[in-house]
């Protein structure tokens, strides 16, 4: 049995690749409507539902998780009983953006300049170096572009820190990226290492809206490196993705995250193996599978609502993901992977993907 | 909500590709381990149990079944209530040889020869034109290769009869084939057809062991057309297998699975789209998805046993495909799907896990 903190579509996703390798699954979510339930068994409760994570615990082989805002002490809570992946470490490293940052700085990973600012004073002093734009940053629990706050001057930076006062705060300097793209990888407890082509990534609001492989991309071993200094030095297990902003050939590492990602939904169709069956495989001490990419595949989230069936699947090499959730302003509730044997089929594809998203997308 | 008569792993396969499409499944069978179960919602008890299957017609959009030995009745007492897919005239068809032999007469699709007998009098008769070696099989009810003595000379003639004695049988001449293949394809609500490529098939002991697809095979259209001829003459909705012999270039039915077949399961990650997500899409009327092969795709059968998983997924581009079965001797507990970008590399797969396969296989 896998033990999954979060029953959402991730954890869906983890469920629909474990089932033909026999995996049982059960999931602690809050929600009554939790999407992955129908996959396994549901645990109803609170996070930090001692009761109910013991019961875990008790009745699991090993315990993931499918987002990163787990407390750490109940990763902790649970280890105790039976392994978790990835590690607390690796979760406790990515929850404070300034232990993420200065974890990067020590890998040698290049990040974008940031400060850590405790006060409206400090902020104003670290500015000249940081220069405008800035984005403003909490330090915790913050996703999907929620929690940051951006000055284009030194006349709006008052306002941007009011918006996150109060809340332990990081500043960065904006760099001129020419495209966001995102690394994913996967280390199984032998410590075996496979990495996905990376993945380039469009945002809308701070909410990736399409994400498309990129094979044979001349940054693509810079991304490998920077990635596998991360996995090893955490001693990782389990699928990562890492967030990056290409410099006109230069990667800067913005965020990582400890968990199968939304710009690898590709890989579902898109790659030999999926990212979801690679961190069952990674947390169970499999071998990992081969991540080679089918022909060039993309990936178009659905916001707020679903375009109809047919139109959608009326898109040739085109692959509905329902996820069964209730459609509500800005919810991610599908995606679709694209799958084409040339980049201009894919192209065109992705534009009719993109449209019919249109119509429904009310963020 | 899609019902299913049948709980195995077709049903099981079925709702996992339906999953993504948002469905939600429900299941009629007796077994109380029937392993799709855990996908969906299980009715249990027996295929004619009036009230659960009024249960079903009630409570779903679309009926299916998962095996071709459903009584007839049972699909036309489902089918007052809700759509049922395919439609009891498919169904009586196939499960009769002698119709099925004579409904692919009437379509001009050549068959071996053969024979109703009803006396070990009327099969001495007709064994002149069949000749020897001969098949007897029972009219109904035959699957795996149960129901069927081969006779390989006028001596032991009476012995064959006797093994089937008491049941309607046609016997049938032997085709010296050079090879089993199989089509699969699908037709939509509305008519429209897709076709896979042919699957070059491997038996042993009467049990599929090796499905192999088969790109720009030189007999493709000419299975295609014969498929073709079954799906409009039976106004056929869903997925439709249709078994071949290929003699030297000719074409020969052997029978019709009215469901998606064994022969198809490396669709799976071979095809652009599975053959069960096809199905699906059939029966809810939705647009058919694309059939192309990703390069070169094949299966290998699990019999009565599965190896170590971690040898199986050791093998570069393989997938298993665990059906939650318990072995038993002779059962089909699991397949791996093979896909490869070259000929050379499939051999070599495939040899490797026929190797693996042989471990366990009791059979």
């Amino acid at each position: 049995m896998i033990g999954i903190l979060g029953g959402g579509q991730l954890a869906r996703m983890l469920a629909l690749a474990g089932k033909p390798l026999g995996l049982q699954f059960m999931f602690l979510d809050p929600a009554d409507e939790a999407c992955a339930s129908e996959l396994g068994e549901h645990l109803q409760g609170d996070y930090t539902d001692r009761a109910l994570l013991a019961q875990m615990a008790e009745r699991c082989d090993v315990v993931t998780y499918e987002f990163e805002n787990v407390p750490v002490e109940i990763i902790d809570f649970i280890a105790e009983k039976t392994p978790v992946y990835p590690s607390a470490k690796a979760l406790a490293v990515g929850q404070d953006r300034l232990t993420e940052k200065n974890f990067f700085r020590k890998l040698g990973i290049a990040t974008a300049p940031y400060y850590a600012v405790d006060s409206f004073e400090r902020l104003q002093e670290v500015m000249p170096e940081i220069g405008w734009p800035a984005i403003l940053k909490t330090r915790r629990f913050g996703y999907d572009g929620k929690g940051q706050a951006i000055s284009r001057s030194a006349a709006d930076l008052q306002q941007a820190w009011r918006e996150l006062e109060g809340s332990p705060v990081i500043v960065e300097g904006f760099v001129p990226f020419r495209r966001e793209v995102s690394i994913i990888a996967a280390r199984n407890i032998s410590g075996a290492i496979v990495y996905y082509p990376l993945s380039e990534n469009q945002h809308r609001g701070g909410i990736l809206r399409l994400a498309k492989s990129c094979d044979n991309d001349p940054l693509q071993s810079q991304a490998e490196s920077m990635i596998a200094r991360l996995l090893e030095a955490l001693d990782y297990v389990g699928v990562l993705a890492l967030e990056l902003f290409d410099l006109d050939g230069h990667l800067v590492a913005n965020e990582f995250a400890p968990r199968v990602h939304n710009s690898g939904h590709w890989t579902i169709e898109g790659s030999e193996t999926s990212q979801f069956e690679n961190h069952l495989r990674a947390i169970l001490d499999q071998p990992l599978g081969n991540t080679k990419t089918r022909g060039f595949a993309a990936m178009q989230n659905f916001i707020g609502g679903v375009p109809s069936l047919k139109e959608v699947l009326a898109l040739s090499e085109v692959h509905m993901h329902l996820y069964n959730k209730t459609p509500r302003k800005g919810r991610k509730v599908a995606h679709a992977t694209i799958r084409s044997d040339t980049p201009e089929a894919l192209s065109g594809r992705i534009a009719a993907l993109a449209k019919l998203a249109e119509q429904t997308d009310d963020s």
